[in-house]
C-alpha cells in the first residue's frame, strides 16, 4: 500500500534525512508537498527528485524563482506563509513537521488537526503551544510521533504503557561542550567554545541550548506534554557517549532504553515505519567498539536552565512560551556577540520576572494568544538586554 | 479480578522470590498448588502463609512428614512426581514454571499443555525438549513468558515486534568469575575459583555454567526457540556490571535494551502483570550511582562452550539435548571433584561426536524420546569421564 506524505521543512536538516529515508522507500510512498524555506534550488531539486505533487516556498519574494526551477516538471509551486499552511493541511497519511523556530507553529497544528500521521520534529509546538498544539492533535485524531532521539527512544521504550505504569522516565543529555568545565571558566566562555558540541552536529540554535542545557530543559517539557507525565517523574542524567537516549523505569522495577547511534534517520524510520519497521541504511550500533557508557547527575549550579526551564514546566503553558521564546532572542543575541554566554540565563529568569508580574504567565488558550505571548516575551528579552548590552558588548567582543 | 497461580518449585531461590512477589499482590492472586522437592518443612510453611489449596512434594517419602506439616490447615497433601504433574495440570490462570533440572520438565509440559499463561524458569524445557516443549505451548494457547533476566529483557525490548522486524538481539553475560583469566590460568581453575561469581550469587551447577561461559550458550538456545530467531541474528556481549540483560536491534537501526537491577522479583513481575505491570518493592536502577558499563566480545578460545552451543543450536534439538545432558553430568563430576575445570567442555564434545556417530543426533518427537536422549547422553558423558577421572581425579584433588 502506497502512502501518501508531506515534509515540512524538506531544506534543513532533518527534513534532508527524512528525503533520504523516503527515497530508500519510493515504492510504498507518494510524496505529496514538500515545503522549505528560503533555499529555492534545493526545494525545486528535492521536489523532482521524490516527484512531489506541490513545492512551497515560505519566503512570499521566491514565487517566481521556484515556478521557473520547477518548469516542464509539473510540479505546483506556491509561496508565503499562507501558502504553507494550506500545503500542511493537504490530506496526507503521514506528515514529518521539522520546520524549526515559531515559523513551523501554525503549519503544524494545521497538519496535527488535519489528522494522519504527524512525526513531530518542530520542539515549538509544545514548547511554545503545549496546550493548543495537542488539543489540534486530539481534534485531528492522528497519531503523533516523537522525532527527536530522546522522545523517540522515550517513545519505544514505552510501547504503548499506560502511564499509571512509569515510575520514572530518564531523558541522557550529552552535558555539551562545559561538561566538565568548571563554573568560572564556563563565565569566561566565548561563542567558538559553546559552538563546540561533543556529539553531534547541528544548528547554531540548538548547539548554544545545548552548552547551556536549555536544550535538555526544553525536552524535559516536551517530555512531559508527549507523554503525559509530570515533571517529578522525569529525570535528567548525563550520558557524554549519546548511545543511550532515553530511558523508562516501570512500577516492576524493569526498565527499558532506547539506544541509538547519531543519525537522524533511525528515529525518522522509526516514525515513517510504525507500527511496522522499515529498513534502513545505518550502520548497526556497536556497544563492543563503543565500550564504555557513562552516567553521571547534572550539575543545577553550573547548569541553570535545567532548573529553570523544570520551573517552568510546573508553573505551566505560559511560562513554557514566555521561558522559550526569551531563550530563544537572548541566544540570538550572543549569537551576535551582544551578551555573555553566562548572560542568556538571567535575561530568561528576568523576562519570566516581569511577564508574571505583569500578566500573571496566564496560559494562553488559541494560537493567536500564543503569538502574542510569544511577542511580549522577545520585547520584554530585548528590553533587559539593551541594558545588558550597553554593559558587556565591549567585554563580550574583547574575550580572547 | 483475581487470578489463581500455581509454583512448580516454590521452595528453591526463584520460587521464595515469586512467592515473595506473589505476597504483595494478596488480593489480586489466589494461590492454587504449591509444589516443591524435597524441602517439606519450606513447603508447608508457604502454603500456609499462601493459603495454597495444595501442596504437592515430589519427594514420594515426604508424603506423611508433608501430610503432619499440614494438619489442621485445610490444604490438600499429596507427594511424588506423579502427583507434581497433576498439580502442574490444575486448571490455574498463571503459573511459575522453576523446577530446575529434568525433573521440571514433565510437570512444565503438563502446565503448558493445560493454558494459561506460563512463566518460565526451568532452561531444560528448551534446552532439553525444545520443539516439544514449544508444540504443548501452542497446543494449551497460552502465554509464554520468559523469567530470566536476559530473555526477560529482551522480551521487553520487543514488545510484540515482528520477528522479520530484528536484525539482530543481543544477550549480555557477565563474563563470570575468569573473564579476564589468560588460557594458562583457567587451566588451573579450581572448583572454589569457579564458584566465585561475580554479580549473581545462584546455585551451583548455573555458577559453573556461568565459569564456562555455557550458561550463555544455553541461552543463546532459548533465545533462538522462544524468539523463532535464528542463531546468526543472536549475538552474545560480555557486560561484567550485568545491569543490560538484553538488546534487541531493529531493522530501522534502532535500540531497544531492557536493564533491571539483579534482583529476580523484576522479572518475576513483568510476568505476573503482564501486559499490565504491578508495583514491585525493589530498588531503582541508579544509572548515576553505577556510573559506567561496558562492553567487550567474548573471547572463544577461553570459552570454547559459546561456540559448542551455538553449533548445538545449529544442529537442532538432538544436539542441544545432548550438548545439556553432557554438560549436566560433566559439571556434576566437576563438583565432585572427578574432573578439571578445562576438562568439562572436551567431554561435551566428545560425548555429541560418539551420539552423532551412534544416531545422527536425530531430533526427539516426543517426552519419551527426550528422556531417551537424555540419559543415552548422560551415560555416554559418564563412559567418557570415567577414563578421564582415572587420569586426573588425582590431580584435580590435588590443585593448590
Amino acid at each position: 500500500m502506497v502512502r501518501t506524505v508531506s515534509v515540512l521543512g524538506a531544506t534543513g536538516s532533518i527534513g534532508k534525512a527524512t528525503l533520504d529515508v523516503l527515497q530508500s522507500q519510493q515504492d510504498r510512498v507518494a510524496v505529496d508537498a514538500l515545503v522549505g524555506g528560503r533555499d529555492v534550488a534545493a526545494l525545486a531539486q528535492a521536489a523532482r527528485r521524490m516527484q512531489a505533487r506541490v513545492a512551497v516556498i515560505a519566503d512570499p519574494d521566491a514565487y517566481q524563482d521556484l515556478k521557473a526551477a520547477l518548469a516542464g516538471s509539473g510540479i505546483e509551486a506556491a509561496a508565503g506563509p499562507s501558502a504553507v499552511v494550506e500545503a500542511a493541511a493537504r490530506p496526507v497519511d503521514w506528515t514529518m513537521a521539522a520546520i524549526s523556530g515559531t515559523a513551523g507553529l501554525r503549519p503544524s497544528i494545521a497538519a496535527a488537526r488535519r489528522g494522519g500521521t504527524l512525526a513531530l520534529a518542530t520542539k515549538e509546538c509544545i514548547v511554545s503551544a503545549g496546550t493548543v498544539f495537542l488539543d489540534a492533535v486530539k481534534a485531528g485524531g492522528g497519531a503523533l510521533l516523537p522525532v527527536d532521539s530522546e522522545h523517540n527512544a522515550i517513545f519505544q521504550s514505552l510501547a504503548g504503557a499506560a502511564v499509571r505504569d512509569i515510575k520514572k522516565m530518564v531523558l541522557t543529555a550529552s552535558g555539551g561542550p562545559f561538561r566538565s568545565w568548571p563554573l568560572e571558566r564556563i563565565a569566561t566562555a566565548r561563542l567558538e567554545d559553546a559552538l563546540q558540541h561533543p556529539t553531534w552536529s547541528m544548528g547554531a540554535k540548538i548547539t548554544i541550548d545545548s552548552a547551556t542545557m536549555m536544550n535538555k530543559g526544553l525536552e524535559l517539557i516536551e517530555a512531559s506534554y508527549l507523554f503525559g507525565v509530570e515533571s517529578g517523574r522525569i529525570e535528567i542524567v548525563v550520558h557524554p557517549q549519546s548511545i543511550v537516549h532515553g530511558m523508562v523505569e516501570f512500577r516492576d522495577g524493569s526498565v527499558v532504553a532506547g539506544l541509538a547511534p547519531a543519525d537522524m534517520r533511525v528515529a525518522i524510520s522509526h516514525a515513517l515505519g510504525y507500527p511496522d519497521r522499515i529498513e534502513t541504511a545505518v550502520g548497526s550500533l556497536d556497544l563492543i567498539q563503543i565500550g564504555t557508557l557513562t552516567f553521571e547527575a547534572p550539575d543545577e549550579k553550573r547548569f541553570p536552565a535545567l532548573k529553570v526551564a523544570r520551573a517552568a514546566l510546573e508553573r505551566g503553558d505560559g511560562a513554557i512560551a514566555a521561558l522559550n521564546a526569551a531563550n530563544e532572542v537572548a541566544v540570538e543575541a550572543f549569537l551576535a556577540r551582544s551578551i555573555r554566554f553566562i548572560d542568556i540565563m538571567p535575561v530568561v529568569i528576568e523576562t519570566l520576572e516581569q511577564l508574571d508580574r505583569r500578566n500573571g504567565l496566564a496560559a494562553p488558550r488559541d494560537l493567536e494568544q500564543v503569538t502574542a505571548l510569544d511577542d511580549e516575551a522577545r520585547k520584554t528579552a530585548r528590553n533587559l538586554m539593551q541594558s545588558i548590552s550597553n554593559q558587556t558588548a565591549t567585554q563580550a567582543k574583547a574575550l580572547p
